[in-house]
């Protein structure tokens, strides 16, 4: 018998719950034992659910009980879960967690301190809630250098994007209706500023170079500047915007950012819609490869994590193999990234355009449909920095979306 | 040092061996040893190439030689692969392979072998190329009941279908400049004719129920039949035609089958494009997840062979549990397949459409673009039996193709 203990009963918490009562047959014939949920750590009482009788209190009945084999936790945030994590890892203990922060923060040590205790420290949900993507780059992706990794990694931004795309709505309407359906937190900043895909890009970077990223150093850019008429442009163009988190090797660096995109049908990420998750991972030898699905959600996010008790339930008492030192991994600096860019400037083609192009060279000019007094042009490829001095001084500028 | 031994020095079998010597350092890392190529198995010489010094005839040489820990085979068909396995096992190496007819119809068996041995037998790119999705299933989507596998799986078929679709040509026109291109083979049939995708299929359903499907038991339809005509009512309706190899449980029983349908965008595999691949799985708790990617190619698919070598160099001495035992798995009855159909009738529809609606009830009729002298329709949910009667009596019936 493994026994469970899972630290929080909201969302993922209860789901977790759950994924094990549904699916006992299932998760016994993989693992070759049974599972059993032998507390739920809740500030909360729960009179009358079926958890009453395992709730416990006090985090201590857990770390000091032998028996329970697996601790998951699923509250989020880096206090107490850090202090949880180290006590629940300190005793033998292997740790599941949904928690992005946590991993993002403090993934190496507490990955050398399972090594040490000859546990695990898994984290599966964190990135892409249900979707595979944490395994599959530490024993799938294993022939490959990584070349770049791209990925829509937040829900709530993904479906204000399509919503708007399709609608033709502005952000504060549609956040305001996302909110409204529970998408989207009563405070947003942290999907919409872009700081959930930060940590979620800079957790997978960091497993495919095997060295530490501080999600800080990553330039992060949200989507609260994105309007409706950017989206009249995009649909002119055949295109859509998304929100990535991304990173790529570029001359021995890492680059990394998280900033929306305005891209065509020929990324395969240009079909990911409303809440769903899409990340694509480029290898020197494998090419493009994506996983795609839920990347939030109760049952999806608890089936990631219970597939984490499942591989430390097959693996007890001995470390999976997962490289990610607390050595900083190289980033390049965000000035020296190249990209295209799309701008808008106000103001009429005629007179301008001659002025642009001796800026940025040769660029594509574009009308949008209904839009007047303005008009909008993709530059060729420029760095970061080219475009900055470039955008000082172009006359009329209203907005720049990045282009891929 | 970890020493491999590479069998068929073609396609697969050169990329395995680039793979590796490109990747050397990569392979280091995640290893926590070196990977050598002691050996090359070929019947052909290969004068001054840089693998003349470690080219044999002779299988014997490799499989006494203690110091081989990985048997990599890249040759394909039953014989000799069959008894290079057994003897490969036999001998406590692990055996790493591409060959999907090998892996269909011998699975439970050298799993079995491998387990007895402490080795492993890994085929990772025998489905879906460079795409990791044994792995997934193996390791990743343990938490759920697997409800359906539907997956584009034979790269030669999609991008004869998608070239059909974009360009209006008709089946054998695109065939012939599929074989000038090297995408499709001179005798085209085991692509064609749904065979490759059928042994794909047995083989992902038989590792997410752990139960040995024989791939001769399921039903399987190829392409051949699919006309440009067909595409003019797949565009009509905003649909595509794809060659799925799909299973799913339905009370308490498993269907498969291999088949072209029609499907609409909202399928997420519906962008699965060329000589792409994708792979769409559908679990109780975790809902749609889908893997996409190069479902062939010689790097890729070395690339998925050369991530079984670093799973077995890290698994070396112990058996990766992979669950496919020689247990015969139920499979439902192909009558009681349910399902759409869509369906082309000579005649008009006003001379027509009572008849049909008598025979099939409800249907939506279609009429494309420039063709005359007959229609389409699509029928309500029915059982293959049903439709099969139906179609007996209908009149003028030209052609189905199955809807999803």
């Amino acid at each position: 018998m493994i026994h469970v203990a899972v630290l929080g009963y909201g969302t993922v918490g209860s789901g977790v719950v759950e994924v094990i009562s549904t699916n006992r047959e299932e998760l016994k014939n993989r693992i070759g034992d049974e599972v059993q949920v032998k507390y739920v750590l809740d500030l909360r009482e729960f009179p009358g659910s079926s958890i009453e009788k395992i709730l416990v209190h006090d985090f201590e009945t857990i770390v000091n009980d032998d028996e329970v084999d697996i601790v998951v936790e699923a509250m989020g945030g880096l206090n107490p879960a850090y202090s949880f994590a180290k006590a629940s890892l300190e005793h033998g203990k292997s740790y599941c967690t949904s928690n992005k922060e946590l991993v993002a923060k403090y993934g190496p040590e507490l990955l050398k301190l399972a090594e040490e205790k000859n546990s695990n420290f898994f984290f599966e949900a964190s990135v892409g809630g249900g979707i595979p993507v944490i395994r599959p780059l530490n024993e799938c992706l294993t022939a490959d250098k990584i070349l770049e990794i791209c990925g829509i990694l937040n829900g709530t931004t993904n479906y204000i994007l399509t919503k708007m795309s399709r609608e033709g709505l502005d952000f504060d309407t549609v956040l305001k209706e996302a909110q409204e359906l529970g998408y989207a937190e009563r405070n947003p900043e942290a999907d919409v500023e872009g700081y959930d895909a930060c940590r979620k890009i800079a957790i997978l970077t960091s497993l495919a170079y095997g060295k530490h990223i501080d999600f800080e150093d990553i330039y992060t850019e949200g989507i609260t500047k994105i309007t409706d008429v950017d989206f009249k442009y995009a649909a002119k163009m055949g295109r859509v915007i998304k929100l990535f988190g991304k990173s790529r090797q570029e001359n021995g660096k890492t680059y990394a950012m998280v900033a929306p995109f305005m891209i065509d049908e020929s990324n395969p990420l240009y079909s990911v819609n409303g809440v769903l998750n899409g990340i694509l991972v480029k290898g020197n030898m494998l090419g493009d490869t994506m996983f795609y699905g839920s990347g939030a959600g109760k049952l999806p996010t608890a089936s990631a994590v219970v597939s984490d008790v499942v591989e430390a339930a097959k693996h007890k008492g001995e470390t999976v193999r997962q490289i990610w030192s607390a050595q900083k991994l190289e980033l390049g600096e965000f000035k020296d990234y190249t990209g295209k860019f799309f701008v808008r400037v106000k103001g009429s083609e005629d007179e301008l355009l001659e002025e642009i192009t001796g800026l940025f060279g040769n660029v594509e000019v574009f009308h949008a449909d209904g839009v007047t007094g303005e008009f909008g042009f993709i530059t060729g490829s420029m760095k970061e920095s080219e475009f900055a001095s470039c955008a000082e001084k172009c006359r009329g500028m209203i907005t720049r979306i990045r282009v891929e």
